[in-house]
């Protein structure tokens, strides 16, 4: 198995944590361990990466950081002090805050909260360190992809295991590059792709990803198995989750990226693969969004008219508002958007369309909230509409849309804003 | 109450039908009669206008209509002698011959079935019998509202209560033409708009609009009450209702429609009304149509990219394909099409879709079928969803689209074509 395990801010918050990684590590040999920096022990902790964005500031208006980089200073020494760790933590901290003081660039500055982390780690773990900046070509926030590829095997590969750092790389002149998005993430993600890894493995401080808003439903669990699909349509009704930069390296290769919490290893974590070939269960997320309203229009025979759906999405774009779903009856379309889109736009759109598709009548509705029932053995699977729905009907809430056929994936639920949580918890409960 | 009676062939077949018809008239006295020519008594009889229409063609081709005539003659002189009747019913008949064989135009000839329907039923019921050629005037098969109104009142209103033959009217210039559509039903709508009917009473041979196809559920039953707008829903599904012709007159004027069955005047037959308050049952009907295809169209993140819809609703346009539904998942559409517009196209579908919105793939799928559960008070009605999905999971019919929420009145359901009609029996015995 060739594993890149990626460890998260809190699993690198202190001397314990870093025991709970090399524990880790030492069970499932990853070749690439990405680390992030130090993040929150508790809530009092500073991030070291704020610290030393604080520290840049600092310098660039003629300051003094030195207060501030003490701070940064006093983590990584009682990190490598608790570990009893022979490194020169000293030589490494006074050789970063010179190149600070002597004026280094923000994305310099900030990418030393991973750059020390993985030098500690690499020495605790007796792994060999490669810095990212030599190996991840980073051009407008972006990886390139080519670049990034031959330094992997030309600097890369030999020096395997070892520590990467996250979160930056290197651009053509050498200098060092922070992602604009992505984090850690998207560093793990990539060198994964490029040594074509097994397995991606993404360490976090939560045990998966959970099936449920767990503000609606306490005891949410966590998906055990969730397919990259499944997780675009849950990412995009607001399901919190991996940042789609982060995923898009690995998915384009079917790597699969598993989800694990270094504070409880032998729990299953969520593992999100290219195709679920057998569903583990038949609803596999739940997510929604609120606050979108409902241009419904009414024409009688719209059906034979030719250019009349033409005419109607016109309006919408040309009012730079997405659609984002649009059911049909016979004589009637609702055209549903964001409310934040359309809002104080209403009598220009209703005026438009009057012109350009002369409707019988044109309404609009509010606070409709959408829920997506995610599952990709769903779809095929009889009875499913009806649990569903009965469990809806169980909770007392009332549908006003429902949109199933474009996708194997979700069923789209409409109901009142009012209704939301009380429709979410009703087909979670009658699921899990 | 002010009504207006139309009577349907079967209705007027013979002596016996003319006596229900008189029964009914004197029971409910309506102000204008307007009969249809005779129709099939049993099924060896012709259809009076079929028989007219031949007569027109043979004396057109410079041939004798004699033979075909006597057929005519003998339905009549039948009708007048079993009623026994005081009519010249032999002056009647010869004068229409002499006028087809002198070269009457087709519309004059197919108009005499009507016309001396109308002449025997006024003389039977004691009504006077108003020329509908002087009171509704038709130009190019529609009827011109204006002109018809102002001779509704100046030569209609003190005639009252009247036979006024169906099926036909007068051009500008005073010569008979006939309704290309919608027959004497379009007739009746029209007077009792002009003379704002309370009610517009449709004499027929069955006790109303049945609530789903008698070749599906063979002891069908007739909605008592149905909308205007059900009643679109459920005829553009395939449900055989009156024609639209016929229906705009009297509901532009929010007058009810009753159909009823002169054979059992008794039973309630369905009242078609502007608007349902209270409904009736939760599902009023149900109707469906086979043979659609699906275009599954994938795009991660369309919903974000600009006129991503016009440019998919375009490709359709241009090939002239009519769109009937497009449900959206989160990265997904799928545009639904009658299988008769789009077979032979799809290859150049396709290709036009991949270059005009770039999707990561498209999928076609045949033989969809989509059924139409409509009722005006089923979609706020909480708990409809869940009884319907049940149903249909109960008999084991596996949905491929759901798509509810344009319309206050229907949710229209994709199923296979081989599950067409167990899907509809299994909703119909939910239901009813």
């Amino acid at each position: 198995m060739k594993i890149v395990a990626k460890f998260g801010g809190s699993s690198l918050a202190n001397a314990k944590q870093f025991a709970k990684v090399k524990a880790i590590v030492e069970k499932s040999k990853p070749l690439i361990v990405v680390p992030s920096a130090p993040g929150k022990a508790n809530k009092k902790d500073y991030k070291i990466t704020d610290l030393l964005y604080m520290c840049h500031q600092l310098v660039d208006h003629g300051l003094h950081c030195d207060e501030v980089y003490q701070l940064v200073e006093s983590r990584y020494r009682t990190i490598v002090a608790d570990l009893a760790l022979d490194f020169d933590v000293d030589g490494m901290l006074k050789e970063t805050k010179q190149a600070i003081v002597d004026g280094a660039s923000k994305a310099y500055c900030a990418s030393r909260g991973e750059y020390m982390s993985g030098m500690i780690l690499a020495k605790y773990l007796g792994y060999a360190f490669v810095d990212p900046k030599d190996i991840i070509r980073i051009a407008d926030g972006q990886w390139n992809e080519a670049v990034t590829r031959r330094q992997v095997t030309e600097k890369l590969q030999g020096q395997m295991p070892c520590v990467v750092p996250g979160f930056y790389g290197g651009d053509a002149q050498g200098e060092v590059v922070t992602f604009s998005r992505g984090g850690s993430d998207i560093t793990g993600s990539i060198l994964a792709a490029c040594i074509a890894a097994d397995c991606y493995e993404n360490w976090t401080d939560v045990s998966g990803l959970l099936a449920v808003d767990p503000n609606i439903i306490a005891d949410a669990k966590p998906m055990p198995r969730v397919s990259y699909k499944e997780l675009r349509e849950l990412s995009y009704m607001g399901a919190m989750v991996l940042h789609e930069d982060a995923i898009f390296p690995v998915k384009e290769q079917k790597i699969p990226i598993h989800i694990k919490n270094t504070n409880c290893p032998a729990e299953a974590g969520t593992l999100i693969v290219a195709d679920i070939e057998q569903s583990d269960g038949v609803v596999t997320g739940i997510a929604g969004r609120q606050d979108f309203m409902v241009f419904s229009v009414e024409k009688a025979f719209l059906h034979e008219e030719t250019g009349f759906y033409r005419k109607l999405v016109s309006v919408f774009e040309t009012n730079r508002i997405t659609i984002a779903h649009m059911p049909s009856g016979i004589d009637s379309v609702s055209v549903i958007v964001a409310e934040k889109d359309a809002r104080g736009k209403e009598e220009k759109i209703i005026k438009e369309i009057g012109i350009y598709c002369a409707p019988d009548a044109v309404d609009i509705s509010y606070q409709l909230s959408l829920i997506a029932v995610v599952g990709q053995g769903m779809v095929s699977t009889k009875g499913v509409a009806a649990r569903l729905f009965k469990s809806l009907a169980a909770s007392a809430v009332n549908i006003r849309m429902i949109n199933q056929g474009a996708s194997e994936l979700s069923i789209i639920i409409g109901v009142e804003n009012r209704d939301f949580e009380q429709a979410i918890a009703a087909i979670y409960n009658e699921f899990h």
